[in-house]
């Protein structure tokens, strides 16, 4: 019980910089739980559905994972299903204030619940899934930022 | 005449952290106007009128506050009701650049009304209206952030 | 060839902080080519065409440049047209980190285009194009913001 | 008593900023006590005592100040002269943490006592006492950034 | 062994901030090595045995923790004693830059190991050896912020 | 005469990151001067002799380089040179405050020098020559951090 962490997000879609966390989070704890936050007021490129299928077509060869969605308060899931610890990924781009934010408050929620961040290799380090959309959208290359599934679903959405 | 200040701010809803700076400001000038800064464009959960009389519910026990709701530029409002100065609470949450940029534009509009930054109590430094909505449309728990009267209202708004 | 610089950005409208870094940039390049980017997603206040125009009558004066509008990649449009680098405008309320990220992505697409930061003079560091709108939207005086074509289409554009 | 303010600072030497900070204050308090803090851990151009002098000289037309120094905690000096706030200058180039540990510090040792900030207008946005000294040792010129006693006493001290 | 991290640090002196960390790694690992990185060049208050000393009267109740000393890089060290991860504090007042380019650099000399931040209680957010330090030396009352070993070790300092 | 560019830094001692940002600049403008910023009151490892040494056999192969060393104002001796611009390195980890704070003082004293700021590539974003000097120093591996004369002359200086 003790090792199993959360991880959260958008995911829309998963990045290698998302993959990346995945595998370090997996080296840290027993089991990962990587988890669909459902939004329905934020406008998303792929449903919820859609997300939480690319993330199982991505990392399908990493060990311990389980991939998820939900709803309501990320710390109330992470103690539903266990969980000790809700992972971030902390990358130079990050938004540090809102990072602080969404994990005191967690913890006011569910004190538990430790927040953990973990950085993704340097290489990743500016890697965001809307900069992603924004050359995919414009008709750029996106094949080293994205596993081959994202790949592929990204051509069939913006190819007509 | 001197001593009024102004509190501009969406407060949709007022916060516990809005209450303390007014707490303070109450503290520095003779007079305070906490004023609703009506903004058509943006969305907002609760309307002008119904943030105005939350404001008013919930500062009832301060005294030498007035509320009330303004269009236009902060800075004229300010200068037609006779404030020195235009209050702010700077949270480490902040974007001081936003912040910047308002209070210089304020002081190229109105030269004599001066910006004056106040900080919270350190346990509202990450507390926000849109963080508490965004707890509440998910069904958490948000007595400890704001006054009764908002937490009333908000449970009305999420409840079906 | 190598001497000219690709000016990219949103322009709605241009200002006087755009114009500042429009005359350091010809300064140090031979060819300065100022483009409106289309982005059909985000809502603008001006056209393509308006804003195309608008930066047209405000850089007038000023030798070695031209304007136009481009779609798609920023780092193949300036390779299109030769552009050894990428002009940024670099202000204390500047967003670092997606100036980062966007530097650094462009440099993927296009190795040989240096993205180049340039400062405004500081009178400028605070200004910005929505600063500008929100100002004169709510019938504040922007004539000391914008060039004098700017000034005659935001007052036609908020009159009503 | 309410009126009264603090503005502490290291004053080596005093600006054309920390002027403009003063008479800004001095608009909002009733009497401004201007004070060097001493700290014999941290070298200084000049000392103590001419530091007050300086700042003697650059104040002398502006009502409602008294310059001193002081020593020990700067919230316990802040209560022992009746002072409400303590002023603090915020620029683009502060360190806002440091500022805002230091403000959550003083509340903790003094509650009563207010942090206040106000921002120097802009074109002193960059200016500080280290660069002035900077610039003067390297046999720049600094009479726009600080006052004619001050520049006086720079030119003596760099002369040989 | 996959469950040892390394937490390292100045410790000069050890404060509530660093005990609190400390609480938090030890729910996530099996065994938490507290260790005072040796630095000849950087002055110190404590000596590094008087800082071991002070963690260990410190943390005497916090059960899997080790104290100890070390020198050389951070990287090796956690690796010689099989860590898996390397433990930060992330604070409000954090030098960001500074943690990633370590984190990196950890992570280029010994990529097995993980650099994982954690967050302090916000009450201590802002508290630092520095500001303990600052304080105890004008005579403040710092009996909140330290572990009652170190207040008697700071009295006993700047007593006389 | 318009295609020169300054730039000045400590380079104690030159790593990687700076002859990416020398490459770059040499892209950009027809001749490039690398000048070692003397100070006397600043602690270094290495002296500006030795600094520029170094320099110059890590630059042995980049055409339109000259190295050399400068006192006094660096606006004022990139005037003296006849240079149109003041390179600076832009990384993630830089002070963007100093940096603005120097870039605006640079222009107060002589408003013809353009400060330009480039990117390094991202792999060095995190790099700087006190990490180098700090891993070496205890022992590390910095071969891929510095140029291979640098590398020598760190052996040399912490083989004893």
């Amino acid at each position: 019980m003790k090792d199993t962490a959360l991880y959260p997000g958008t995911f829309d879609p998963v990045t290698l910089g998302h993959i990346d966390i995945i595998r370090r989070a997996t080296g840290l704890f027993d089991k990962l739980v990587v988890a669909v936050a459902e939004n329905p007021e934020k406008q998303s490129l792929f449903t919820v559905k859609e997300r939480v299928e690319l993330l199982e077509k991505s990392v399908r060869d990493i060990e311990k994972t389980a991939i998820t969605s939900f709803n309501g308060l990320t710390a109330k899931f992470a103690k539903s299903i266990g969980a000790k610890a809700i992972i971030r990924g902390l990358r130079a781009v990050s938004d540090f204030e809102f990072e602080f934010q969404m994990a005191l408050m967690n913890r006011k929620i569910e004190p538990d619940v430790e927040t953990v961040y973990l950085m993704p290799t340097d290489k990743y380090s500016y890697l965001s899934s809307s900069l992603v959309k924004d050359i995919a959208r414009r008709g750029g290359e996106v094949s080293c930022f994205v596993p081959p599934a994202v790949l592929e679903a990204l051509k069939k959405r913006f190819s007509s």
